[in-house]
């Protein structure tokens, strides 16, 4: 049974060892086990919902609590503590494109908003209802996660929107094909939701990000249907794919959903290097991806990043004799980990790796195995489980990331873990922070910062402190040059930040677009802030 | 100087041999060479400006006659008859952004139309000034020339967006890197122009298109400026350089644009291969593709360009060699010709082009080494003068491309061909149609055909057929299911098409968003027929 309050399986447990508690207990406090609230009690204290009843509509009041958050630290917060301010009216289960259509149909009599709901993974707010008046329908997508067509000549795979990422493996591997998409909510997750929120998977320097690998669609909008035939590339005017990428729900409901899908890889391999300074690392990193060499991923983890992992990883012996091996090639004291992935033929992975430890050598990287590597892709989905022990030791876990070009990007990691550090500070509290690059580009890199703190007695302490350390942070990625979201998207948290990159022009653009294909505003869940 | 009614620079010419001639005589007929209008006749002719005096105008009417055409075969045939029915009013030459600014602002005081002008390459009309009683101004971006920012370590240059293929190529060279964009226009055409109509080079297979090249860049709308700001990477929200890419002119003008650049590739090799069918040849380059090779063009010819191609050459003992070399190893008679390109390090390459070679043998190709392509490389820019000579000679040329998935390919170019051939039947001509393959992708491929055919006696004789010509193969590409264009975009001679592809919310939608940027249609060049 999916967990209410947490992430993921609620049979699923994460473990954190003692060392690793004696380590975030030394830099950020002793914290007491919280109390949390029952869903029972939840479930009792709710309003009726504001709909008349519809065959396609549910309101279960679990179900309605359900539908309404997603896994952003302030939903968390509300959950934890009970503090349910605002839920949806009633759900709606849709299977076909039809029901979509149907279910926009009724809001749009009843004056309803409607909010698309799939994994509910969304860090950033997409799924808490909309201050308003208006009635809100949650529209669960879930059930559409069919495999609707495939043709392997041209590498396409056409699928129900609401496919969760395991079930889309699942139907392609069937087929000896994969799409390669792995975010880090890869379990819960869908299609249509990484589409609408341009979402990016860990291997995506092999497989792109989500904008690369969807072809086509088809949208119902509150005006009518908006259908994205698949070309491998044209220039007819304006590519509308782009718009409906990253709309996030403001334009309607992504119903069907064409990707770029290759065969099953003949080989993948994850190997580990360490690296005795940032400085070097990160030249590295920028050389290795700029040298276009075929890898599957580079992911790069700072001096605390890299010690956090090490020290939660719960293997003292292994890492006893890492340090001794490490120490013995100069690598002393702090040090920075690269994991780097070959993924196809072969003979390619097998040229790629050979160039890959050259260029990592030349630059004090000391390559040692796949030992940390085949950890880290065994448990690439299970880490995030971590948050709901942590919160079990009184302490709160979130995260935040952007990107930018190579000079901002050493400038970004270490300003957007000291703005957290000082906002913290204000509150008497401190913060562990740790940083990795997930992404690189020849351009730039993305930056993924994580912050653990201490849990504090009532919901409006802890949710001041986390806005506090949000927006410092949030205005830090600004001033630094960096986008407010490379993968999780706006939703409601990261949107009053949205204008510093796209302009008042551009917010005006925007707006008008959705005010043309939603002029009621049945789909205005406040996300993108329009 | 460059020519005023066809292609390029007067003092190169383009030789048709013998046996081409023949061969063209014997495909569509004899013909009588054409008594072109001059241009100072063309110029004496012309009604005088509607607009008042403005130092940034000028009223010359060689420079109105040389702004208001593209290269479309309509518009040659205007100039060659002097069938000069519209041009613009004056031509604004800017050098800077607060230029721009100044024309637009002076438009509006006039409600002048604004068609901005850079290469002059266009071949679907885009600088055919609209049927209108709005005076016409065209605004000249080629001052607009300089690479005003190169950030090495994120490899991103930034030029002023007038700047034309060699001059860009140029000033990136001194400074040991490459953007890699080689349409056929690069002599003329420009990095804004590449922007605005989505445009493919010859090696997009390891550059990219223009799509993944342009990184960000600053727009004049008539409403006020619009910045993309350069990111690696967002998922905030629809990307707004989406609307640029593709808008051809129509929201504004791109003053500066930000390119993701390379280092200067240590190799670049151009082979030849040769199959026995075109069902073979098209089975190989599409498992060239899919097996992601790290290749920087793979360009197939169907048999009558094949043919074609090696009897415009004009090496007689080198073809009859060639021709013995094949016939030992069985490929007699029609064949497809296969040039590919590798490009980059040492290694990588010569990795590279021996898998290439494995796996185009698997399917009866039959590589021959590199005269071919290092013929094509040296003449890739030359070939584009041929049109001159062919008119010369009485011929008339014209290109149509598109692209589809791989399932469609095949029937696209038998269908284009065949449409093409038909529709000229109709006048009692005949027409001959060759065919490549351009850009090939995972998904699908461009679809690039080429029409030789007689001229007729008039202006208008000519206009028609091309009219049947260019309706019939239009409408056999939406019917097929291909998108009206690749890489030439849609200007006015595509217009026509577009709502299939976009649908009739498409099409609404990108009306609004040009109404919105454009509210008094200083931007209505007509082109997207928006």
């Amino acid at each position: 049974m999916r967990r209410w309050n947490g992430w993921g399986d609620d049979s699923v447990h994460s473990i954190l060892n003692t060392a690793a508690l004696q380590f975030l207990q030394e830099r950020v406090g002793h914290t007491t086990a919280p109390s949390d609230a029952a869903l029972d009690a939840v479930t009792q204290r709710l309003p009726p919902g504001r709909l008349p009843t519809h065959p396609k509509l549910s309101t279960d009041n679990e179900a309605r609590v359900r539908a309404s958050f997603g896994q952003s630290l302030p939903d968390w917060l509300r959950l934890r503590f009970g503090h349910i301010d605002r839920v949806v009216d009633a759900v709606a289960f849709a299977e076909s494109a039809e029901d979509v259509r149907e279910v926009l149909a009724f809001a749009h009599t009843q004056q309803a908003i409607v909010i698309p709901y799939a994994g509910g993974t969304s860090v950033v707010g997409h799924l808490t209802p909309p201050k308003t008046d208006r009635p809100v329908i949650s529209l669960n997508l879930t059930r559409m996660n069919r495999l609707l067509h495939l043709d392997r000549s041209s590498q396409l795979a056409t699928f129900q929107a609401g496919v969760a990422g395991p079930d889309l493996e699942a139907q392609l591997r069937a087929h000896g094909y994969t799409l390669g998409h792995f975010p880090q909510s890869f379990e819960y997750s869908t299609l249509g939701g990484w589409i609408v929120t341009r979402s990016s998977g860990q291997q995506s320097l092999r497989y792109g990000r989500i904008e690369q690998l969807f072809a086509g669609g088809q949208l119902e909008t509150p005006t009518g249907p908006l259908t994205l035939p698949t070309f491998p590339a044209s220039s007819a005017g304006p590519d509308l794919r782009e718009l409906v990428l990253g709309s996030e729900g403001r334009l309607g409901v992504l119903t069907e959903a064409t990707v770029r899908v290759t065969p099953l890889p003949a080989v993948e391999q994850f190997h580990a290097v360490f690296f005795p300074s940032w400085a070097q690392a990160e030249t590295a990193v920028r050389s290795l991806v700029q040298q276009r060499l075929p890898l599957s991923m580079l992911r790069l983890s700072n001096e605390l990043e890299t010690l956090t992992s090490l020290t939660l990883a719960g293997h003292p012996r292994l890492i006893a004799m890492l340090e001794k091996y490490l120490g013995m090639r100069g690598i002393k004291g702090s040090k920075c980990l690269l994991l780097f992935g070959v993924t196809g033929h072969g003979a390619t992975c097998r040229s790629a790796l050979r160039s890959a430890r050259d260029i990592v050598r030349q630059f004090g990287g000391m390559p040692v195995g796949k030992t940390f590597g085949e950890k880290w892709k065994a448990n690439r989905f299970r880490s995030v489980y971590l948050r709901n022990t942590l919160w079990e030791h009184g302490y709160c876990a979130d995260t935040v990331e952007t990107a930018c070009d190579w000079p901002k990007v050493e400038t970004m990691m270490r300003r957007v873990e000291a703005a957290a550090v000082e906002a913290l500070a204000r509150f008497g509290e401190r913060v562990h922070t740790y940083t990795h690059l997930s992404h690189v580009y020849p351009q730039g890199s993305s930056v993924y910062t994580t912050f653990v703190f201490r849990r504090a007695g009532t919901f409006e302490e802890n949710f001041n402190r986390w806005q506090a350390m949000k927006h410092a942070v949030s205005q830090t990625i600004i001033d630094v040059g960096g986008t407010i979201s490379h993968q999780h998207g706006v939703g409601k948290d990261h949107a009053p930040y949205l204008s510093a990159e796209k302009g008042p022009l551009g917010m005006r653009t925007l707006s008008e677009l959705v005010r043309q294909l939603d002029p009621d505003g049945i789909m205005n869940s406040g996300n993108l802030g329009l």
